[in-house]
């Protein structure tokens, strides 16, 4: 088959060690499957400010746009925190999915079963939770024009939301369809009692609705929402937000789950162009000492495969075996009950390649 | 002593059953304390639409504004949900808390010990919960301009938050207070990595944290928020954010208790001046049958003896009568396991009047 394109970008902190992991899984799909890939390395986040004085470099993004796909480990930590906005990761952040037109952030919240007691919700109410928070990723507050003005009681600033019906529209679209193939169950997320932009939301979707019917929608308020997910997160299938409501939220449901250190993360644009990372942070705490958990970025290569690539039985031999790796009862040292028997971050990638 | 004035307005659903039950405490109080006090009732939310064409009447606000606190019930329900926005109970509570000048939310968290089965988290991780989220309640992205308009990618919606100093100021220095007669510490929540109004936020906490050198303070990403009340909601104290984020958070905090039921809120403007409510809804559904539970509006009447009146001993003694009546184990259908035993609204009520 024709060759694949990843731009891989490690990052900072643990971003390295766990991305490494996921390219000896790369590889061994080459090597079974017969799949060619391409990779490309690519400077990005804390490393790009301290080697080459921006969060994003110029070539950076010319190399995530001459991709299929981009692989990215994390990126952030307390060394740059303090910088002023344009040498900060997450202004990166921002820029690489405004300029790579990323405008769907899909977050898939499910509970291992081998970390069900890593929740703090009781495992009766956990049961069963499986749902998929899709958070529209260009617009919004985040976009929106911001300033610092002399106003009427002293120094002001303002944020502004903004949100067109072009954009709305495609984001909805895109979680109905993937309602359409999980449980026909959607929640559409807005303030719609207090915000225009959540007036304008409800009405797209419910414009949209008809095209779908059978998928089962509902309206939620986001301060509801928030409540719901932890009175009743098996009930959600698909959730659809807003940027800012999306980033409160898929933080919530993440939790929730207990899982956390093991959460894939896909961030779409137009076509099947996407960028793949876990959605655990970068850890900086534990970076560089063989502790780091790679079973997200490994999930997150798969759902590469599945939703980039359309390689749908590779995806689902790379989750089988992780599955198998740790049905065998091997955890690395965040999900270990006993850590005196914890296995290293390459040795947790090594099994789950041998597995494959 | 001198007579004070509570405007009462009893609102929708449940509102008017459980307000009579807390009059009825506010009438033991008199007689028991020698407190004078006088009521006025006034029309809010849906029944003032249905009976007065607007969910905020004039006159009700002149009642409030000649009162010395407020006291109310519930309002809203399916009956107003598709109205246009000048007809629905919700505009009318923003209209109030902006009339009034209620600029603070004050919603205390606490899990109470017969209803801590009752949460979906772990009883051990619930374990001595007992916060406070401060709310900012007149400014942010709730009061900013609104607009419909025709952009370059079809209609688009905007909503503005703007936030000037002296409106974080005020709500920010409230909060070290509040912290400062607790546990000494402050948990303030922005999103200062992406909003400009975050960042002015963060300045203004900067700069009045000196003045209060006893208090230990955080700075919390609202997305990390999200997911650390979750995972240690016995570590906050006080939470102060703004408008948005409040309204999020306080749900998810109250959520979490298990007690929604049983919690009292404050909005309080300049000087000793509040409104007091439960943190619960209108209840359309159990409205009008005796099913209610009395004790959220009983313990907001106790609140605004503590923080309007001054009158210490008399809230205390409420919530003794409170966790007396709870403790030889009276409970409405809400709270009961067995909900054959369950007592009614008023059943409820004069059982802590009697406890007093
Ligand atoms: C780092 C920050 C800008 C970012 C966001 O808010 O989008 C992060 O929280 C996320 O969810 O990816
Ligand atoms: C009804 C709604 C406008 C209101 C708010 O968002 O402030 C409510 O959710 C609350 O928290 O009091």
């Amino acid at each position: 088959s024709e060759v694949k394109k990843i731009a891989v970008i490690a990052g900072d902190g643990i971003g390295p060690e766990v991305v490494a992991e996921a390219l000896k899984v790369l590889k061994r799909m080459e090597d079974l499957f017969g799949y060619a890939f391409e990779t490309e390395q690519a400077l990005f986040g804390g490393i790009a400010i301290d080697e080459r004085g921006t969060p994003l470099p110029e070539d950076t993004l010319e190399i995530c746009r001459k991709a299929d796909a981009v692989l990215l480990g994390a990126v952030g930590g307390p060394k740059w925190d303090n910088n002023p906005k344009e040498l900060r990761p997450e202004t990166g952040l921002l820029g690489i999915r405004k300029a790579l037109g990323l405008f769907s952030n899909l977050r898939p919240a499910v509970v291992f079963d081998c970390l069900k007691d890593a929740s703090t919700l009781k495992p009766e109410v956990l049961e069963g939770t499986d749902l998929m928070v899709v958070r529209e990723l260009t617009g919004g507050i985040y976009f929106g024009d911001k300033l610092r003005r002399q106003g009427e009681f002293g120094e002001e600033a303002v944020d502004t939301c903004v949100y067109n019906v072009t954009e709305v529209e495609r984001i909805v679209r895109q979680a109905f369809e993937i309602a359409g193939k999980r449980r026909n169950k959607l929640a559409s997320v807005d303030k719609a009692n207090v915000l225009e932009t959540s007036r304008l939301w409800r009405e797209v979707v419910n414009r949209i609705a008809p095209e779908y019917p059978q998928v089962e929608l509902e309206h939620v308020l986001v301060d509801n929402c928030a409540m719901q997910l932890l009175r009743r997160p098996a009930s959600f299938d698909v959730i659809v937000t807003e940027n800012m409501f999306g980033d409160i939220l898929s933080d919530e449901a993440a939790m929730l789950t207990g899982s956390i250190g093991m959460l894939a993360s896909a961030s779409l644009g137009e076509g099947s162009y996407g960028l793949y990372e876990p959605v655990h942070g970068s850890a900086p705490d534990i970076a560089g000492q063989g502790l780091a958990n790679p079973i997200a970025t490994i999930l997150s290569l798969a759902l590469m495969f599945r939703m980039t690539f359309g390689y749908e039985a590779a995806a689902a031999a790379i989750e089988a075996a992780v599955a198998e790796v740790l049905d065998a009862g091997h955890r690395t040292s965040d999900i270990a009950v006993d850590k005196s028997k914890a296995i290293s971050t390459t040795e947790m990638g090594d099994l789950i390649v041998a597995a494959i």
